[in-house]
C-alpha cells in the first residue's frame, strides 16, 4: 500500500508558537483525514514556523513575513497531495 | 548531533479522537520541549489509540482497556527519554 502523505510543521519554542502549530496540525488533520499519513509538530528556536509536505517547504514565515491563514495552508497542501479535490466554500 | 526521539499518537478518526490526541501531543511537547524530536499525530481508524516512542508502543487504549492521564504518558515517555528527570509535583 503506497505510503501517505506526511505533513511537519516546525515552530519556534523560544516564541511560544506551539499552540498555533498544533492548531494549524488539527485543521489539516480534519480536513485531510484520508488522506494525510501523518502531521509531525517539530519544536526549533530562533523564530522558524515552517510547514512542509514530504521534503518540500510550503510555507516559511521568514519567507512570507507573515504567517498563514488555515485556507492558505490547505489550498497548498491539496495542492500537492489531491489536487482534485474542492475544498469547500470556507477554505476554497 | 544524535536524532531526538520522536513519539507518536494514532487515533481513530471514526471514534473522534483527534483532540484528545492532540491535547496529549501539547502535553508532551510543553513537558519535553527540549528533548523531543518531534511529536506526530496519526489518523487511524477501529477504535486504535496508540502512543509510541520510537518504534516501542507505551500505550494501548485496547490492552490497558481505557485512555491515559497525561500524567502516565509523561512518565512512560520520561523512563525511556529521559530517565533521569524529574516531572514536578503535578506530574510526578
Amino acid at each position: 500500500m503506497e505510503q501517505k502523505p506526511r505533513v511537519s510543521i516546525t515552530y519556534c519554542t523560544q516564541c511560544r508558537w506551539l499552540l498555533r502549530a498544533a492548531w494549524l496540525a488539527q485543521e489539516l488533520l480534519t480536513t485531510f483525514e484520508q488522506e494525510l499519513g501523518e502531521v509531525a509538530l517539530r519544536p526549533g528556536t530562533g523564530g522558524v514556523f515552517e510547514i512542509q509536505v514530504g521534503d518540500e517547504l510550503i510555507w516559511s514565515r521568514k519567507q512570507e513575513g507573515r504567517f498563514p491563514e488555515a485556507k492558505e495552508v490547505k489550498q497548498r497542501v491539496r495542492d500537492r497531495i489531491a489536487p482534485e479535490r474542492n475544498l469547500g466554500h470556507s477554505d476554497r
